[in-house]
């Protein structure tokens, strides 16, 4: 594949991101754009191409307003464009693996006998073996693959977004209905357009050196 | 900003990637290009910026031959061009916050003192707080961040990549002396070119309809 961007141009992209403080509240990411991002990620690779979770997208003013008291107070959950909840698989079942071998069928036209050895080994993974251990926290590692997916997309795109761990995950199950349908939300992502008054966005990036966080082993 | 890329270029991109059954074993990511994915890395957003990673970078190849057994036999792991692990602290103290107000001092000139909230935010949440209860899961979760951005990026810049969980973390720990720096590795992810003959490029991409992943709350 030929590249369709430059190097400079991307790191230009990543540059330009921050994790947005205040949005402003009269902007609204236009649908043909965030119908690119929602493809964004479902295209997100998953372990085993299990596909653990759900994307909740909010827009209602009220219900992003009442989630704020659930965000810890942050605005941005209400100021936003598009709230993205990301919400993982509490659970999961042999017939969460069978869903995914049909799929493959009807996809790619390999059939269930072909696809025998590869339904055992994500059985003996995730369903009876290691991963199965802790499912919630398995799902939720992909849910954070989605996550770095669509940030950088949304920067390539001109959209800002802010991701959030400080939420209470219980609050937003219950006012999402995510609980009922064994899910939770593993990680919120507001996304729309900076206010021009955040004065973060002009702030420089803090990183460690690149030498610091990253080794050659020789 | 105005978008470097377009939606359809973007699609294209992430259309492209596929999880690289077999890497073209001849051919090596330029220097230029791989420096780009390091400060991709780098750039990766963080819970608080605590960057709690360190990015480990293989190139010579016995050592990449010598991690395959405990990579599941994958071959991807010796036949990439860079074999990239992503290692996460083990292990957060009260240093480590300090570490990054002395960072964010230097590069944004905002005093101790101005940051004084935020450290106090964080030691109560990361260091003493609900954090604190599962640091090593806290920090894969924000690997996870890193990996997702990476083999974005890594697409657009015609770059192959295939992450892989299934591998043997104490022993990858033992071979490129994670633990004794209070790493440990999370995820794997070879990255390089496809060989021609890799059947699997040319299959296409497993995904559940967006209808079924994607939820609009109204």
């Amino acid at each position: 594949m030929s590249s369709p961007i430059t190097p400079a141009e991307l790191l230009a992209a990543l540059e330009w991101r921050y994790a947005t403080k205040r949005f402003d509240p009269t902007r609204r990411i236009p649908e043909e754009i965030w119908s690119v991002l929602e493809r964004t990620l479902v295209l997100t690779p998953s372990s085993y191409g299990m596909q653990p979770w759900e994307f909740v997208v909010v827009t209602r003013q009220d219900l992003k307003e009442s989630l704020v008291p659930h965000s810890w107070g942050q605005r941005q959950v209400a100021d936003c464009s598009h709230l993205l909840v990301i919400a993982s698989r509490q659970t999961l079942g042999e017939e969460d693996v069978d869903r995914l071998m049909r799929a493959i069928e009807s996809i790619q036209g390999r059939t269930l006998e072909q696809t025998k050895g590869y339904r055992e080994m994500i059985l003996k993974d995730v369903i009876k073996g290691p991963r199965s251990q802790d499912v919630p926290g398995w799902a939720r590692l992909q849910g954070y693959i989605a996550l770095g997916n669509f940030m950088t997309v949304a920067a390539l795109l001109g959209i800002d977004t802010c991701p959030m761990e400080g939420f209470l995950a219980s609050r937003y199950d219950e006012a999402l209905g995510l609980a009922e349908r064994g899910l939770s939300a593993s990680v919120v992502c507001p996304a729309g357009y900076r206010h021009p008054d955040d004065a973060n966005a002009s702030l420089p990036k803090v990183r460690f050196p690149l030498e610091a966080l990253v080794r050659h082993v020789v």
